[in-house]
């Protein structure tokens, strides 16, 4: 964690970006760069009875680091979205409890 | 927003109901038709050492919107996809907050 | 419910376990196996300017049953991990409320 969960964006333009990107939110969090893990769903989405393009959308699952990194790792994400030509985005932050995230079976709370 | 992550229901059949269902949801949410998504993922599932068809699941991402909203949203659901010839299904409700929702890089709170 | 969406590992691998860990998750939940999911994603992902190996990852979703059956329920899957050759995982519980939770149509507080 965080681990960004990414729909709407071809594989090849998240890759693209992955380097530069990660630095940039590990700097954000003050953490390292193999925290992270950029993941992309593949799916097929409908509007109007047809099928359409997915609408590029992030969900970043994380521990709570507050309104100041949060506001500063989605610009960050949008900026480098930007860059690889993805044009808009939702951002979701989805939150974990520490308490309910277990690492090879140890519990976050724990370690 | 409202998001609906759609699992074990053909894409073909969201397809031939997402005209009619998303302009009832909007009906219910009393918003635009274009705030909706449809996403089908693709999944393999497991059970009793086979593979099997995955059990019908929708989750929607929203903000809340109070129980009476939220009963009338899922029961529109599974009208359509009765409609569809979709049997049986689940619905849970994903609550996203405002201020961890970002739309081009812009807080939901603060627009 | 409880519903196990699983990326990183190979849905044969899930497959192999099923049947022996679903049994065991039901004797900790104290609940019958027809009401457990394995849903593998099917999932790109990158890093470092590459493609790679999606990161093994589970996503519990259920209704809250406290922190000693989480600890065991956690336990259970990495064990069964293990013995499918899986040697990390992480695995994270996303809480649903019952009055946000729908069985065709009908709203799991209710029933």
């Amino acid at each position: 964690m965080p681990q960004l969960t990414i729909r709407g964006i071809a594989p090849e333009q998240v890759i693209a970006i992955s380097e530069a990107m990660v630095q940039q939110l590990a700097d954000v969090c003050g953490c390292g760069t193999d925290n992270f893990t950029l993941d992309c769903l593949q799916t097929v989405s409908a509007m109007d009875g047809k099928r359409v393009d997915t609408y590029p959308f992030v969900e970043v699952a994380w521990f709570e680091r507050g309104s100041q990194t949060r506001d500063l790792f989605a610009e960050t994400i949008m900026k480098h979205f930007l860059t690889a030509g993805v044009r808009e985005v939702e951002i979701a932050f989805k939150v974990y409890s520490q308490d309910g995230y277990y690492i090879n079976g140890v519990r976050c709370d724990k370690l």
